[in-house]
């Protein structure tokens, strides 16, 4: 069970999100102060660092063009005491997916725009790398950090970052007994809808592949507690096991959870498409598990749609671009970056408010991978 | 032209450029030293810090610990003099186009393994953007830098962080008159096994799209000079004409070059094959551009290979989805990658060595795309 929420708020539209970024104009550089100062960078940085050498008319110069465009010292190395930097951590489990790429990408530009940068680090959905990088981010002296978190129920080194004064935004995924802003795609809606897609073509033997398990996988035989499934993994999986449990009596019969990455997504959807009731559709978790859910099909020699039906729970560039088209739910994904920010900053300023849940909107495109009618 | 080097070396095999890495144990952290002493990462900070409160004997036990594990502590707020953080800043057009997702994946892997992590900044090819990131990156001195350059022909801002004592790696593009490390692949090699796929199986109007000139675009009209693109574009493009040139006499008569991104590409594309004599293939000349180019063919309602056969100058992970799959020529991503990192870890442990070449080789993969004969 989750703990209560201060305050829920569900966003319903996406412009909203975009009116909610903070867009401060970025703060002043040492290379405006050295311009002004006619003066060259190294010369001003030595000037307002008190180290080096620098003329004492240079550092008159210089002083003087940094009070006069308020330029604010906030280097590294200026922030001795307690002091924190310009930089969010933004801690990923893949940057080379398309869905992390893309809201990275975002929480990037809307950084840029509030006069932050971003620190990236990668996890592989393994809890220890995360751990290894909250840490990495708290010594860096972040003001703040995005996280996609490996573990739904193990969150003490998000909490030791809060207790610190780090403010800590959970994207895409909730954290069991974590208070903390959080910013997720409705993807339990996206799934109900396209299961109700699915079952409304007459689908009943409809596969789930997905590496919603960490980097192991669901040991096989082990009793399935979908709490502890990384949050927007399980959304989806309880709306097509409770779409799955009104029409059939087995559910979990073709759920197949299969260790991170495209090539385990291959071979588990090869094992499904070898039994002989196998299923006549496959909802593949995400646009990796995706391509090899797709490459298993046509390795195994059936055809999308008529042998099997295929819809992807993210949308990747490349959905409209495969024969056929590929069916996906949609997630709002620049806006899940722009809001994650917004989410740091709003903390920063006002540390002791109720946290927040922005919850985005998820739409299903049906496109021509779920055209077809079921075969025999 | 490009100033002479001082070492070009070329490396064949991908498997040496691994060896290159170095592989230091990350450093020890904080975290390592708090747990040692028994107390709290934050009465650690404190007592390593020298600020705030913490008692004698937790004092004590901490500066203990930390003179036991070898604690060096690199935090920014540390290197309060002249020092830099452990962080490699790494400067890239598009986190999101899977290129350069893939490649910042991999300076990742490679950083963490070195025990330094990396800050991502985003230009979208936008030499101003990338003026402003370089800039901050000095300003949170960085240990060094990963940059793909904007310009082929202003690294005046590059030559300055060079001028500051921080290494300059050049990713995927070399700049004219910028002395600094390169680590890119083969591209014009690449590009010149697609033309001759392409060319032997009896095209002749071949078309190339490619955002190769900046956010706005190549003029029309305007004076072709291949030197201006950034290098790995015009590597490819240069390549494409010459291979042209052999069999036509018009060789630039579908060469398109069009503004940043998949949608500038799309209507690119859209206009090659409104021509009467529309070309019989496209080169697309990176992934992102494969999208526009591919969904430009299906919306003009044309068929690949059949109508039109299409290349692309590198390889999404998508590719073999698409039906039918795509011939790409296939840089080694992850090689490039992990060199750029090292590139920096050598220049950092030599700042007066020649400057390296890493080029990294290319190969043709022929799929279905490219496997129709050419029709009228």
């Amino acid at each position: 069970m989750e703990r209560p929420r201060n305050i829920s708020r569900v966003v319903d539209g996406v412009d909203r999100v975009d009116d909610l970024v903070d867009r401060r104009p970025p703060s002043v550089t040492l290379t405006e102060v050295a311009q002004r100062a006619g003066v060259s960078r190294a010369t001003a940085a030595r000037a307002l660092g008190g180290y080096g050498s620098a003329s004492a008319a240079a550092r008159d110069r210089v002083l003087a063009a940094a009070a006069a465009l308020g330029y604010r010292p906030n280097l590294p190395a200026r922030n001795t005491r307690n002091g924190t930097t310009t930089t969010v951590g933004v801690v990923v489990a893949d940057i080379a997916s398309p869905f992390f790429g893309q809201s990275t990408r975002s929480i990037s530009d809307a950084a840029k725009a509030a006069g932050l940068e971003i620190m990236v680090l990668n996890t592989d959905e393994e809890l220890e790398a995360e751990r290894a990088a909250v840490h990495l981010l708290l010594d860096q002296r972040v003001a703040g950090m995005v996280v996609a978190a490996a573990s739904r129920t193990d969150g003490r080194h998000l909490a030791q970052a809060q207790a610190e004064g780090v403010p800590v935004v959970l994207l895409d995924r909730r954290v069991i007994g974590l208070d903390a802003d959080r910013v997720y795609a409705d993807n339990g809606a996206g799934a109900a809808l396209a299961m109700a897609e699915l079952i409304g073509q007459g689908h009943r033997r409809i596969g789930y592949v997905s590496s919603a398990a960490g980097p192991h996988g669901h040991p096989p035989g082990a009793p399935l507690v979908v709490d502890e499934l990384v949050s927007s993994g399980g959304d989806r999986i309880r709306a097509y096991l409770a779409a799955l449990a009104e029409v059939v009596d087995e559910p979990t019969r073709y759920l197949a959870l299969c260790p991170f990455g495209e090539e385990a997504a291959y071979a588990a959807t090869r094992e499904l498409l070898a039994r002989p009731d196998r299923p006549t559709a496959v909802f593949a978790s995400d646009s990796v598990i995706a391509l090899g859910v797709l490459r298993a099909i046509a390795d195994a020699g059936f055809a999308v749609p008529g042998d099997v039906a295929v819809v992807a729970g993210d949308e990747p560039a490349w959905s409209r671009v495969t024969t056929p088209p590929l069916s996906t739910v949609t997630q709002p994904v620049a806006a899940l970056g722009r809001a994650a920010l917004e989410l740091v900053t709003r903390r920063l300023a006002d540390p002791t408010s109720p946290c927040t849940d922005v919850v985005l909107p998820t739409t299903f495109q049906a496109r021509a991978s779920t055209g077809g009618s079921v075969g025999a």
